[in-house]
């Protein structure tokens, strides 16, 4: 069974955290939460979304615990403040480039796309939420669609809009097309829904 | 400013609650989770979602303190687990009938919507998750559109694919359709979503 390591902070987009995760779940995807915290942490019970809403992780970030021998996607969510945590974190930048390197998933949506230019990673197709553009635009080509596949680098713009898509592009990548179907119609998409 | 009520159980759709919860904040509404429990209730710190997402709810659900005098909506997510808890919950549909006999917003998303039948609401138009339209056709004027507006009774097919159009919905009357649309831009949804 595919496994996925999703980061959540506070101040992650709790949508973009939430359908990731519950999507893959549906999938069969066995997926964990890891609480990214910068120096001030004193083990707080849950993160606190950029919304307000406070999700307990399955557990805290632990590096070690966190690699592509462990996982097969790595996942990154958005939510300007949760995204800085996590794509200012060494550890993870670290993971980033190990799990690309390893051929594994690395999934990143709205300023989450962010941890793709702190991790140093080579210039090549990539997307965000507007307004993070600026930053990425020089150093990837950069596009608008809703999703972005680069080779095993798969980017969103959220935020929150582009959710879907992304996750059922995660689930397609782990899990095959057939099991994305299976997944998707039980959820009751309005008709036209474009994804 | 708006506020809503927004009830959550061991088994609600995570996706349901936060979309909604988040969506609604995004426009401005004060939101509260309220987490109702059943008998066997030991003071969980969180409410475990139906994909294993723990949740911690704002307060704990009490009745004198969730009535039409303090909150514009009430909102009732799916999962079939969490919706049947809070459903068969008499306090729950006493309430129900109170919010819209005092002209207040009840929504009810996927098997949230057997809130209705529970709470002995009239026969009126309403959708549900497919799973439980059995049990509400004959009593309701049952229809299969994602979001159906039955004076101020709101509901929504779910599962989690009719969540937008459902909290954009509840956006729209609790604030105007200016802020709904000032809420749905910057949520970047791709070309062609139909809501």
């Amino acid at each position: 069974m595919p496994s996925a390591l999703i980061l959540i902070a506070d101040g992650t987009e709790e949508m973009e955290f939430t359908i990731t995760y519950d999507t893959l779940v549906r999938a069969g995807v066995t997926c964990q939460s890891a609480f990214v915290h910068d120096d001030e942490f004193v083990s707080p019970v849950a993160a606190k979304g950029s919304r307000g809403i406070r999700i307990m992780p399955d557990v805290y970030f632990e590096p070690d615990a966190s690699g592509p021998d462990k996982f097969d996607a790595l996942i990154i969510p958005g939510g300007a403040k949760g995204a800085e945590t996590i794509a200012k974190n060494s550890a993870v930048q670290a993971l980033v480039r190990e799990y690309l390197s390893q051929g594994k998933l690395v999934g990143m949506i709205c300023a989450g796309s962010m941890a793709a230019l702190t991790s140093g990673l080579p210039k090549q197709p990539l997307t965000s939420h507007p307004g993070v553009k600026n930053y990425l635009e020089s150093d990837f080509s950069y596009s608008e669609d809703p999703v972005v596949v680069s080779n095993n680098l798969i980017t969103s713009r959220g935020p929150a809009g582009t959710t879907f898509p992304f996750a059922f592009k995660l689930v397609e990548l782990l899990c095959g097309l057939e099991k994305r179907n299976e997944v998707y119609g039980p959820m009751v998409f309005p008709p036209g829904t474009p994804w």
